[in-house]
């Protein structure tokens, strides 16, 4: 619990410090969201992204967050400053607060937020180098029509469930099917299949969260011309690939090499997962100048 | 948050001074498992059947529970001696722990276990003879293969959701189907229905908690030889009932009179309704005799 700053409700604490009611929603019925990003060089990594699905989680389960975005950033900033290390994880958790217990939202008052900031080693090299492998998990994704993936919510038993199986299995991590049998995303991050040098992702429909590294890989796509479908993907397609990777805000473009211990093409990272990997980390290394100067604005505002 | 006792992992305090680490899993993703029930006359209600059930969840998602039932009840009794009221509500909650910030399980310490206790008012006189208002929710019930419904678990919002759509229309509380189209359970009670004389409620294979009040009220209508049938139930079968009821360990059996607005049957509690209710009643104040001995035997251990 070192090199840990959380900030709840505006009080900065170290780890071992951080605490929340019981009464709590988000401990007593993970009626929360979340998002969670990294800082390089002291900067968040694509924070407007992430703020901006935190509202519309929060939205889409009539959860108010209790003060505004650049109160937020402030905040995020305030835990960041004490921290003070060049690579930072930060998870941002709105709660709907606290009150009688009962289903009812309204009984709750005002939400709680809570800012977890702490050092983030770099990732092994190794992922990216030799790909990683996984398992296509026997827990099936939360359906849209129950707990919707799309809603980065508290509700996480499901995930933590399939990664179980991963675990066990001595495996990276899970892809979680939906009930239809189509692949969704693993329990982290979303899911890309290359076949025949066209590369595949589930759409939302699916049942899957809308990544950001998604999102922004799509338009990449379109922008470079890159052959791109946006469909269904069946287990069986999904073992047929010629290759597979993962995409999240921290881990970026992680090749999988092994899918239930069966190696995946040629069982190296395969070029097209290079290709994109390498177009991603250029359009977000362009982004870093503005992001810098609108961060660098945050940090002033702290001042005054 | 007045007159509340909460024991966390041993150490009792107000409601105000109950918190948790921000990192217990409980409140990162929802993985802990829970239970509910209130003492009658200072002693804990089918207490054995609610520790039962706890195991049983705790099993079903790898989950360790910390410490020993014999143990456990000792810490309920520590924390009902302070609080010294004579209709107490009583949840337990128990968490994977805290740790690291991940999805592996394996990342938890040992886990902890809060015990929250606190005055229950009698319910209003009125949802007994008068019977509430329900309505069918939108939200679906989480499935067995994603999250099972019959896993009492930190991961409510499904039901949150459900709940939510009953409160914006005025109604008592939501029923909940499956993604078949089948009645599961209210958000928080399971359900039954009369027509013709008979009662049916849904299997467990629709998708439902396995309800303590329920297990005793399907051996009630055995040992009386009441015609039941526990069969999956459409909803078009629920609108046509001649009665409808929910049963909850702190609600017992409530009259449901009114579904989307619509009476059911006569838009009064029904005479199988009534008739049930009484049984129940009676059985379990048939066990009262023995659960305050074993209770007296707990809180004997207590000055040991």
């Amino acid at each position: 619990m070192s090199n840990i700053i959380v900030n709840i409700n505006g009080e900065c604490t170290d780890g071992a410090s951080a605490k929340i009611s019981v009464f709590d929603r988000g401990f007593l019925y993970g009626d929360s969201v979340y998002e969670v990003t990294q800082t390089i060089d002291q900067t968040p990594f694509l924070l407007e992204d992430h703020l901006v699905r935190l509202q519309n989680s929060a939205q889409k389960i009539g959860l108010t967050i209790p003060l505004s975005m650049i109160d937020l950033k402030k905040q995020m900033a305030r835990a960041l400053v004490k921290l003070n290390v060049k690579q930072a994880y930060i998870r941002v958790i709105i709660t709907r607060g606290e009150g009688e217990i009962g289903l009812d939202p309204a009984l709750a008052g005002t939400g709680n937020y809570v800012i977890i900031t702490k050092e983030l080693p770099d990732y092994p090299q190794t992922w990216y180098r030799e790909g990683v492998s996984v398992i296509v998990a026997n827990t099936l994704r939360n359906t849209k029509e129950s707990v919707d993936p799309n809603v980065k919510s508290g509700n996480y038993l499901n995930n933590v469930l399939a990664y179980a199986e991963a675990k066990k299995l001595g495996a990276f991590d899970a892809i979680m099917l939906n009930h239809q049998g189509f692949v969704t995303e693993c329990t982290t991050s979303n899911l890309w299949i290359v076949k025949d040098g066209v590369l595949f992702t589930p759409p939302l429909e699916s049942g899957l969260l809308e990544g950001i590294t998604r999102k922004h890989l799509l338009t990449l796509c379109q922008t470079h011309n890159l052959p791109l479908s946006v469909v269904p993907i069946s287990e069986d397609e999904l073992r047929a690939a010629d290759e597979i990777f993962l995409t999240s805000t921290t881990k970026r473009c992680v090749p999988i090499t092994k899918l239930d211990a069966a190696p995946i093409g040629s069982g190296k990272p395969g070029p097209v997962t290079l290709q994109i990997s390498k177009l991603y980390d250029d359009f977000v290394d362009s982004l870093f100048t503005r992001e810098r100067a609108e961060w660098a604005q945050v940090l002033k505002s702290l001042k005054t």
